[in-house]
């Protein structure tokens, strides 16, 4: 099946981390592609990759990267298809790479979620996609409801607990 | 016309940096509303908002707010649309404003941009929107065309001057 | 008995941080209750939480959250009762929940303690209780008294030590 | 009167920024009093305060400063009643005086607002005096309808304007 | 004359703080080339410009930018000739643009100086020229001994001064 | 012996890091105390402690704190001998002790130290001492002495070494 | 008179914030000297400086620097007197001359103040003097006693005030 | 054979940080030297080795150090051979020593790369040497060939892989 949603790496170490998002789209059964590109290592092949990618069908780009986390950015200028930014702890908390993906300059916008967030990532493209697909839009309702229930059987459990307080 | 995407600003003190976003939509002849809403002075309004979006034929929300930046998460936790972040500069030199926007948990993204970063937050709910239509997606490639010719010129021009160098 | 303190977390994750105030309120003899309201998967059992808090007999609220963390700033939207807020640690040391919670807007205050705090709010809480509770007054002046006696303890046990120095 | 709150700043020089918790407590008609007293250079004065504030009719303490601000986490460690800090901004942003003020030790909790919150930590020691004083806590819920309906009015001229949009 | 530096620009905005580095470069007579080419406008423009430097006889890339700057690392992928990144001031007192620039990925180096230290920038390319430039390096000698003779100088006029003492 | 440096700690939790501080000083044969007292739980003990410091002897105090670290500004405060402050690591990575120290308001200085830096706050109050004491100033310059023959030994020791390259 | 603080800034910019500095020691009666040497322009003077210091009777010294300060920790690599350091603001709010001054490793201490706190490194030089000078810490008390009383003053004045509240 | 490039590190616990300089200059058979100097212990050390660099035939001096980190701009303040500068990480995450190399004063530039950059710093320096060595500047295209493959290859592995899929 034709992938809509592509994730790329700046490395596959990254891999470990944007499995989540991976899992959410085969979840939503939303077809994707992994794909590792650097934007230092193989410029030509991200350029490349980010003029066809609309050509391809792809409808969101999930991009990752750590430190001087360029690879979302240098995405967004060739194409005009949103790209989402997904900046990886390593350094520095991840601060770094945090700022190198959202602070992008007028003109050419990442849509950046928080450090390691790659299941939000996932979900947003979801929620992109869902805005011309009714069925996906029902199937995001439905996991947003599951979200609710979770947090309402744990606070039920909660209830049943007998804390065995640590005295300070 | 029916709005398709809705600017909401936790104060009306951020209208001169909301602005930019308005004035692409504008340009762009995608039909908007502004409105001021604050996630801690009017929550009820923020719910209803949220809640109502989807079905008043909003498709993109763009939520901007300083300090302990709570709209747009909150916005999130009530919609399956996308909501776009614009953290406003007000104290910490906006670092505030951008943390509590993006470091969203899992399952409730927000779409982050820059601080004061209010015409890519307005670029990018146009990139969204234009996934389903056509018409759109060629009005923001001639946007971006008009990008490059700006600093091609920019360049030409700079050939042209005479420096008047300072010297330290 | 009626809880006068109610725990709140963000997630039930944030228990084993959040159980030093509950040990703290079960040892001054404090009623108390715990609960997980999340304000991005749950807002509308957040909202009727806070909306009835007051009349259920509450009179401090302690909410706990990481990251953007929002509850404790969308639990003091809707009510008038004071709200101490906790930031929890998970990401950038703390920093984003920190800062997330204290920097409100005009209008709307937390009262916020430092990262992990947890035993300090609930001191906090009963020290705000104790402002019309004069038996609850005496208790605190004990435990205060108490701190100092360890401290002193701990200072006298030093002076027997004998030290193994490391040389560097 | 005899004053409820006392509001203690490090220097005079923090007197326009604590202007409006002043101001506040003044509309809620609640008495207070305005100190300048210094945690390193008067501390036997500060000390002095501290151990006779309940006594002399004294429910919250407001403390402001700035820098390295010991003034709040010094007035705690002598007193039972809530200590609220406002971390007054005059080097690195405010941060050196919000960390210096939130981060205490545990056993001596500080209920820290925003940088420069002045007004916030009125609102906040009016709250915690309402949970005695039924008469303090309508007015409370009316300033916070208030703070509603400027928003809802904020909002309602939003329409009416006639955006001159900058163009970028 | 052929140039072998050049010195390029995210932005036109960015001239008046590279001034400095063509001035220097003017002084010592190294003959360069000014250009604004921007990472995410021009991405095609950057990638030939990087990848024809080094046959048009540039030995060495000045490249300055602000924000989530991506513009040295993106050169610097292209080229094997050394890259010096010049980090803007523009947002959050230019920490953005320092993490976005020096922080590269193990492989693709960019050679970071200060934040707005386009002088610094400028002698570093002169530095690396004269290793194999005999006259340069002379140039460079003299040029570091006058900056030694200026502060001894400002030393002495500094013991001429009668101070006029503010006492605090 | 008389005491003539007081190592003090807001708690008995910082021996581990203070200890090199005593083993300095033990090993230059200055006579010192170690103690533990807190700015928070023992303010009286602090204030008195400090009162009498250079009665009893002490020509220099060491406080070492961690979190919102009062201790070393609320010492100096009440004496004219001078305090070293200690920044004790424990949450923020230090960043909080740091600046809660360092930034002292005009009028009372804190002579601070490195994060966990016992070793030259011993050193540091070596120095002070050694400015009218003539044979301690010969002990300090063999210990500088011994520093540089360590790093000088180890360079000569690097020479031998057959690395064992990582290749990546 | 033969000087037995000095001042050493990394350049004469700094003049107008060290200015304090030289206001206190000629108020305290203590002989100084001020001069500005560069760690990196003028390397040979700082260190002929720097071995000399103490033989011509100097006791203490004071150095200030900005950016990537090192001026302070070069100084005390080659004395064994105390060097108190000063970091300038220029850069970053001061925190990059912070943290190159106060980091220093185990073995080289330097006694950082505040950023731009030349008051209080005057202050600590005459502490540190008046270990072995009666009269001077006399006139140390008088001046501690004196601030007491400024405070004390102000105090008294701010109850004289009719505040004009400024109604948010 | 002649170093022609000089690595220095502050202590010799740098050394498994710069192995991977050693190991890319012995890959690239450029020739080079180790040596442990500390700007502070051995600082005459530090300045003949900087005065005489240049004359023993070093083209490039990379010098790495941590905490406070002197060492880089130490070096580059005596000689007018490039410095590169790579901050250990040691205390802060590394920050400290990032901000104490790349934020030089104007007239002194330090070649900065990321925090433990040890890798990147070999580069660069092999870059500087290349611009007068065609045969290096041949090894290094062909290096710069190799990691483009590496990722392809990597890449193509990806695709075979079978996710195990983490449903969070």
């Amino acid at each position: 099946m034709t992938p809509v949603v592509s994730i790329i790496m700046g490395s596959t170490s990254d891999l470990p981390v944007m499995d989540k998002a991976a899992a959410f789209l085969n979840d939503m059964e939303v077809p994707f592609e992994i794909n590792a590109l650097s934007a230092h290592r193989t410029p030509e092949a991200v350029e490349e990759f980010s003029k066809n990618a609309k050509e391809r069908g792809i409808k969101v780009i999930i991009a990752a990267a750590g430190m001087a986390a360029h690879l979302p950015g240098v995405i967004a200028a060739s194409t005009t298809i949103p790209v989402i930014g997904v900046p990886i702890k390593s350094t520095l908390e991840g601060m770094d790479a945090l700022l190198a993906i959202v602070q992008m300059p007028p003109g050419i916008p990442v849509a950046t979620v928080g450090i390691n967030g790659a299941l939000n990532a996932a979900i947003l493209a979801v929620q992109m996609i869902a805005l011309s697909d009714k069925e996906l839009e029902l199937k995001l309702a439905a996991y947003k409801e599951g979200l609710k229930k979770k947090i309402v059987k744990a606070n039920e459990e909660l209830k049943e607990v007998k804390y065995q307080f640590k005295t300070n």
